[in-house]
Order: structure tokens, then sequence, then C-alpha cells
């Protein structure tokens, strides 16, 4: 059981974020890691679920978005239960479209059809595939 | 000659940029008004071609780019030239795309296979077509 827990300077080596980033995603709610005992200051740890969420954080920014869509993608994964999901058939392929009646960005399931058709008439889509994001994980995440 | 040049409230208002973006990137040098008599501090006035360069920078914010992706976008434009461009067969039609190799976006010509091919590899693609950018300015242009 312990060994699914990250303190923060495991959890920025293996993201490739900075401890800067992870104390501001704290403050700010958008990754904020279940056992965080105060008392110390120190005792920070980040559950697998949290570790991919920042992982998703760092993807969105690391591709340009700015902070508030990529804190809107962690949320609406989280909000849909992706992170904690066990099931092996839960979708693992997002993206990110430009819906032009509603003036943003909106995270759906990807389709390369419909991703297609986006592009053809001159709208973004940025892809946000969970397996290939982990996947940039999984060898510090066996250690 | 004169109603080719435009003051920062109607540069603001044709664009949907705010007067702070403005100062904040002339400040920054992304978008420089030509004409600016620093003698009165009022007498700021954007060309054709700065107006459409704020236009490309609102419309990358707008789509959720960081002011960075934003800037060299911009810059990448006109360093080709494009802004001021009376060639009609110049290209209008380009697209960020997520260079793995390079690790960050970069601004190519429009061409929907390699935008599909991209995508397929779940790699983001944001066009940046010109020719649709400039046509939601059309109307305020002509006054």
């Amino acid at each position: 059981m312990q060994d699914a827990f990250f303190t923060s300077k495991q959890a920025a080596e293996m993201t490739g974020c900075t401890l800067r980033q992870l104390q501001y995603w704290r403050e700010k709610g958008v990754v904020v890691p279940t056992i965080s005992d105060t008392g110390t200051g120190r005792s920070v740890y980040y559950s697998r679920s949290e570790v991919m969420e920042l992982a998703v954080m760092e993807y969105c920014l690391g591709v340009g978005l700015n902070f508030e869509v990529a804190a809107a993608t962690v949320k609406g994964l989280k909000d849909e239960g992706l992170f904690l999901s066990s099931d092996e058939k839960a979708p693992q392929r997002f993206m990110l479209c430009w819906e032009r009646e509603k003036g943003k960005l909106e995270l759906v399931e990807f389709d390369v059809k419909k991703a297609n058709t986006f592009l053809k008439q001159g709208q973004p889509v940025i892809p946000v595939w969970l397996d290939e994001i982990y996947q940039r994980l999984s060898l510090k995440w066996q250690q």
C-alpha cells in the first residue's frame, strides 16, 4: 500500500513538473494530494491517480495551452472518475476541440473522423491520450 | 492614406482585444504600432498590418494557447512578411503542429493530410487561417 504514494519530489521527477508548479497547483486546488499532513509541512504524498493528474497538467502546458485550459482538462477527466478507474475498458483517448458555438475548447472522446472535420473547418484539435501520457511515466513508475 | 491607421481604441474594438492587452504587447515588443508619438503619450496608431497582428494574437489566446506561443506565432508570420504582403497568392492558411523531436509547436503551411497524420499520432494541430481571422475583421474594417 505504501508504495502507491509518492513524495512531491518523486512526483515532480516522474512527471517532469517542478516543485513550484506542484505547490502552485495545490494552492489553486488543481491537483491536491490526498495525504497532506500540514503539521510538519513536509508530509505531502501523491497517490498514483494524483501523479496521473500531474502528468496531464504537464502535457497540456507542454503543448502550449494556458493554465486555465490545462486545469479545466484535468478537472473534466477527474469529474468523470477517469484517473481512479481501474476498468481497462474505460476510455483512454480524448481530445480538446474548439466548439465555435460555445467559444471554448471542449473535452470529448477522441474520434479521428470528428477530429478531421474540425480541422477541415480550421478549428484546433488537441489530443489528450491518457495511455500515451501514462506510458511516458511507466519506467519510473516501477521503482 | 490616413484612414489606413487606427487608434488603440479602434484597433481594440476591431479585434476584440482589450486596451490593456495592446499596451502589454507594445511593452513586450509583440505588436508595436508604427506611429507612436511618445511626446503626447496618446498618439498611438496601428496600421492595417498591425491590426492583423493583433487579430492573430487574439485568435491564438482565444483558442487557449499561452502568451509565448501566441507571440511566437505572430513573430513567425511577421518574419515571413505575411502581414504586409499584398500578393494575393501568398499563403493564407497555416497550422501549429506539435513537433515531437523539437518538443515544441511549429508553424507550417496548412496541409490537411499532414494535419491528419499528426492527429492520428495524438499530436495537436491548431489551424491559423489568416483569411478566416481577417474575415471576422472585415465588417469594421470598412468603416
